[in-house]
């Protein structure tokens, strides 16, 4: 199967989780909006109703044969199987899909430290409203999601959050803590000490080859003050 | 199957998307925190990591026999099938999956409106923060879930989001109707006639035998100033 991976071309974003199990499990795919000018048009007539299939409502979605897969974690949700990135048995699949359901809150409210009021509007105009938000997030909430996955591998064992079999939302989990430390670093290098088996997943998961690899490579895009992470230095306080 | 479903007792919530499909399916369940004095205590339990299974981040979660599953999105994937409420087909589960998380993603957007600050700040102080969200949303966001799940049933025919068979993604539609018309009537009343398909469902799901039943009943819960959506005047202008 050739996978068509259709987000936006210039950030990690939501799109990120998804490229990051195409390239542990090898697998054929083209990033299709950054192959050039004609990328995102292509992207667009999907949003628009101009092409066949089920309707997306926003990027990420992907094109696996005739389907059209959309949201992050439902396209997880159907590679995960496939590419060999998930046991196959119901409960485990569940159980996978729900961890990842809770990076994917999670990254909500990071996204929500610099945007608190939305989308709508520029961080320049939220200023004020982004460092009441961050603080909070940076004081309660980033604690909170952290000390959950922490305390999962703690229960489960074996260094991945399904136990001894590594999966897809490990990857995911990596790409969170790898964000983290771009956007917050001073917040995580107070944390991270206290989530030790959290930042071991993440570094095991670096040295993967294929991984290492990918982030070497530049189909790694950087992180950048357009994506979900974002460095604001008055955020991180 | 006797279902036991864990969600905070006094707000419909995020509870409220897995309530409604047990009622349409007339399943056997049991809303454990609502049963008196020990059911918010038996709900801790698992978030507090003193049960047996996955561990929850946060409610609703289902305990079906020995698993437990959370994630509002994720129970109902895990019952759709089970209950008769989504067809078997793996393509077509997956895309009412991802209709239900374009909900999920929209309800965090109601939510919003009224904590964009986020939850660890009452209302009181981030009410004028809310009239800038709640104006961005109930002009820009609200049109433009309503028009996706509009454009959805004028694609897919038949008059439910599926097409001719109805699932549990109408039922959440429908919730989320209900909920928008609590919060916001005056938006609702103005965009409502550019919507009809998507009205039009919503009366169907409210007439259906055992939804009608539930709603009259005292299982139902009433909107109120706790859950998700709040009706705050000065935010539906």
């Amino acid at each position: 199967m050739r996978y068509e991976l259709y987000y936006w071309p210039s950030i990690q974003g939501r799109g990120e989780f998804v490229r990051l199990a195409l390239e542990e499990a090898d697998a054929v795919y083209v990033d299709v909006a950054r192959l050039g000018r004609r990328g995102v048009p292509a992207l667009m007539r999907f949003l628009e109703g101009r092409a066949e299939g089920y309707l997306p409502f926003a990027p990420p979605f992907l094109k696996a044969g005739k389907p059209v897969i959309a949201q992050t974690v439902n396209i997880l949700l159907f590679l995960g199987p496939r590419l060999g990135l998930v046991p196959k048995a119901e409960a485990t699949r569940l159980w996978a899909h729900q961890l990842q359901l809770t990076i994917s809150d999670w990254l909500v409210e990071v996204h929500d430290t610099h945007h608190p009021l939305g989308g709508a509007f520029y961080y320049e105009d939220q200023k004020s409203e982004s460092k009441r938000s961050a603080a909070n997030f940076t004081a309660v909430r980033l604690p909170k999601f952290l000390g959950y996955f922490e305390s999962v591998l703690r229960r489960e064992q074996g260094g991945w959050l399904l136990g001894k079999r590594f999966s897809y939302v490990d990857l995911s989990l990596f790409q969170m803590i790898a964000g983290l430390r771009y956007a917050f670093p001073q917040a995580m290098a107070r944390l991270e000490p206290k989530y030790p088996r959290t930042v071991a997943l993440h570094d095991r998961v670096a040295l993967r080859p294929r991984i290492a690899a990918y982030l070497a490579s530049p189909r790694r895009l950087a992180f950048n003050q357009h994506g979900i992470f974002r460095h604001y230095p008055e955020l991180d306080l």
